[in-house]
């Protein structure tokens, strides 16, 4: 079962280690940890439905409840604290594509409007449901999972756009493919929702994002059915199939979606390795993007992140063994650890790892067995030490961007400044640390993550959150970054759209929306 | 100086050599020349502009008819013949973005409609003047051919986007760079074109389509500028890039664009490979694409098109030789020749050649030395063959498409079937032959030309093109292909367009254009 008020599955916790816990206290501050609402609280607080019956939709406030936010760090705010501005007045679960139209029809009479539901995993508020007039109608494609076709020869396959990442590989996995995508939302999230939000898994160096996977499919929008057709290329004017892409439930509902697979690879290797300082790293990671070497995936940590989550690994005595380790080989505490993945043939495996394992000696890399199978086996994990940092007093989010490589050290200064002195006018401290965890050959993610403590009230700690936000999204706007490379616009990111698309860009946007939903009945507030 | 009524340079010319000619009569019949209307002629038919003066604006007859058409076949039918039935008005050479805001202003106040033109080398009829009461400013980019910004770190350059292949080429070679995009028009075709009508490149395979290629740039369009940025990548809705993509003179006019560009290859190789038969052949082509080697290139010709590739090289000694040390290897009558490209890193060049002739040799290819390097001597020359074969009597011309692997059989034969029963009702034969350039690991493009003789008069000639074109463009609709993976819609495909696009996908392009030309000042008549 699914945590209802936080990330993943209930059964499942990482509780901190004190000594984990005894560094964030030292560099943010002691955490007081808030009061939880109880599930019964919160469905208790649930008011009647507007929705009149229908067989596939429900109206329990349980359902209601847990169809109510995603899994941005002010959903969880208000998830803790139980105080649910809004709800869905009922959520559909449609078996199949010509439900979804009759659920269009049935909403359009109630004068309901409807917000598309994949996983829920959304960070930037693409699920949620505010306070307003007409009833809210949440379409979930939980049932929506199953493998329709599979061609070998072809390398596609056709599945049922609710299905979940797990159940996507399993079901290739038995037919010996995979998709090879792997965002950290992983267990969770959805085909349909990677495809609508442009989502990154961590090996897209190898693999390539969702927009090299999404092939084609069938989206039931309010103006009729679009059926995008799988051609392995074409030139016949704007590619529509780039127009659902991105489009964040505001277009239609994608209920079917083909996708480029792979075989399951013949060997995937992690190699940890660890360079002197953050210029020779930077440069060898931009060099290795640039090499044509065949490489899945490359991480970096800067010597911040680095020395953070050594100290946060918990594991004082293995910390100063590997310190001593690396210092016999030149790498200090300016240290930078780099992921890097391999996956595919073993043929190519074997040649990218020499070509990089090359390169990255001639920039002073010392690779650390052990340390890339530990981070492969804790690839999910991120997400559950949230909660955990909740249960312990502090909050937990990340900010994420991209540009290019001569501008990473700019845009790097100024994200991480902009956070460490958000809460400054409030006498809070805050941490902040990054990776480039999705490189190109011409520039960079970055992904920041920040540790704040809570405030004594929900009120005090979303506008503690909400001046990070603000400050953070200012800084890449200002200075060259996208305001999403991989979560999204969602609610979060609106504000700060047309600074990056321009007025003609975001006026088009919502033009070719307009097509397909002509009386704004999908995911009001969105996007554009 | 460039043909006027033709393909290339006036100077440069490939006569038919008579064994080729002898081979084209015995297949589809001896041709008859028809007579070509002189320039002066055509020059005396321009009728009076019907613009007023500006100074950027030419209304000389001569540049009036070298802007009239593109290179498609119907284009080269008009031009040989004379009877040109509309002129540009006049011709505007901007020499900034600036200038093309005015030349908007200018177009709107004479009452006028604006056709973009990059290098003119459109084979659909996107730069076409077509017979109306507004008048016609065409506008070219060749003033707009200046090398902006190199970064080397970055890998991206920002060109004047009417910058030509062969300029572009040369300024980035004397940095040390490549584009590594060489459409078979690349001689006279540009970055700005290329983009608009989502251009392949000969090795897209390694370099990557446009599509991967443009990072950003700057349109003006009529109802203001868009700017559009460079990031490596980003989630923040639908891509806006992807709109400009494919818009084909209707959005707006690029006047930069910015490439990701790639160091000059270390290494480039050219390998030529016969294989028993067609069955052999695709299936070592689709695993080639499908095994991530890193390939530059595959150019796989059916039998049928490597015997009249053999045929027609006019060489009956050398082609007799070949075939008696490819008898030796097993490898009869029903050959076919695939050039197999590689270019990059010495390391990575060295790699992928390996890796293609070990799988290679498992379907029983078998390497000829020295005919790749041939093939890449004469890789822009198969345009000029069209002007030689008109002169001998016959047309010549082609058509593409793109399709899933499994399903390239079924639409090879239905196009090469179509083409070749085209004429039969004018008691005419036709000569169709296909081979696959442009490979994914889904499927892959289908690049069939034919040949037929032309008629006595234009009007016949133009009939017999356009039963072969509806023929051909009809079995695309009908099994499964794109109506274009490298010549875009223009006015040609665009009746085939809605079948592909659905009538939803068309009204969302319309949708999407009309946010950037409300009144449809741009290109009208051509894509939607």
């Amino acid at each position: 079962m699914r945590r209802w008020n936080g990330w993943g599955h209930a059964a499942v916790g990482y509780p901190l280690p004190d000594t984990t816990a005894a560094v964030l206290a030292e560099r943010v501050g002691p955490g007081t940890t808030p009061r939880d609402a109880t599930l019964p609280e919160v469905m208790a607080s649930v008011p009647p439905s507007r929705l009149p019956p229908h067989p596939l939709v429900s109206t329990e406030p349980e359902v209601r409840v847990r169809h109510a936010r995603g899994q941005s760090f002010p959903d969880l705010i208000v998830m803790r604290d139980g105080h649910v501005p809004a709800f869905p007045d009922g959520v559909a679960f449609p078996n199949q594509s010509e439900e979804v139209r009759a659920l269009f029809a049935y909403a359009r009479d109630a004068g309901a409007r409807i917000i598309p539901y994949g996983g829920g995993t959304s960070v930037v508020g693409h699920v949620n449901v505010e306070p307003g007039d007409a009833p809210i109608l949440t379409v979930s494609l939980e049932r929506l999972q199953q493998l329709h076709a599979l061609s070998e020869e072809d390398r596609l396959a056709t599945f049922g756009a609710g299905v979940s990442g797990p159940r996507l590989e399993e079901q290739l996995r038995a037919r010996g493919y995979t998709l090879g995508h792997f965002p950290q939302s992983f267990e969770q999230s959805t085909l349909g929702g990677w495809i609508v939000t442009r989502s990154r898994g961590q090996q897209s160096l190898g693999y390539g994002r969702i927009e090299n996977l999404f092939a084609g499919g069938r989206l039931e929008a309010p103006a009729g059915t679009l059926v995008l057709p799988t051609f392995p290329a074409s030139a016949t004017g704007p590619d529509v199939r780039e127009f659902v892409l991105g489009s964040e439930g505001r277009m239609g509902i994608l209920t079917e979606a083909t996708v480029r697979i792979s075989p399951l690879p013949e060997r995937e290797d992690f190699l940890a390795l660890f360079f002197p300082d953050w210029e020779r790293a930077r440069t060898a990671v931009r060099e290795l993007a640039q090499s044509g070497a065949p490489l899945s995936m490359l991480r970096l940590s800067t010597p911040e992140e680095t020395a953070i989550n050594l100290a946060l690994a918990g594991h004082p005595r293995m910390v100063g063994l590997l310190s001593g380790v690396l210092s016999l080989r030149g790498i200090g505490p300016d240290s930078c650890m780099l992921v890097l993945g391999l996956s595919g043939s073993a043929r190519n495996v074997e040649h990218g790892r020499r070509m990089a394992l090359d390169l990255a000696g001639r920039h002073g890399g010392v690779r650390v067995p052990a340390l890339g199978e530990k981070w492969k086996k804790g690839r999910f994990r991120s997400p559950y030490l949230r909660n955990a940092a909740w249960e312990r007093g502090w909050g937990v989010d990340t900010v994420e961007t991209a540009t290019s490589w001569s501008n990473v050290p700019r845009l790097l200064a100024a994200v991480e400044g902009a956070l460490r002195e958000a809460l400054a006018d409030r006498g809070e401290r805050v941490l902040a640390f990054t990776h480039l965890s999705h490189v190109y050959p011409s520039g960079s993610n970055l992904y920041t993550t920040f540790i704040f403590r809570l405030g004594a009230e929900a009120a005090e700690t979303h506008a503690r959150w909400l001046a990070l936000k603000t400050a953070a999204s200012r800084a890449m706007v200002a200075h060259g970054g996208t305001i999403s490379h991989q979560h999204g616009v969602g609610t979060d990111h609106r504000p700060y759209l047309e600074a990056e698309k321009g007025p003609l860009g975001v006026a088009a946007i919502r033009q070719m929306l307009g097509t397909f939903d002509p009386t704004g009945l999908l995911n009001p507030g969105k996007l554009v």
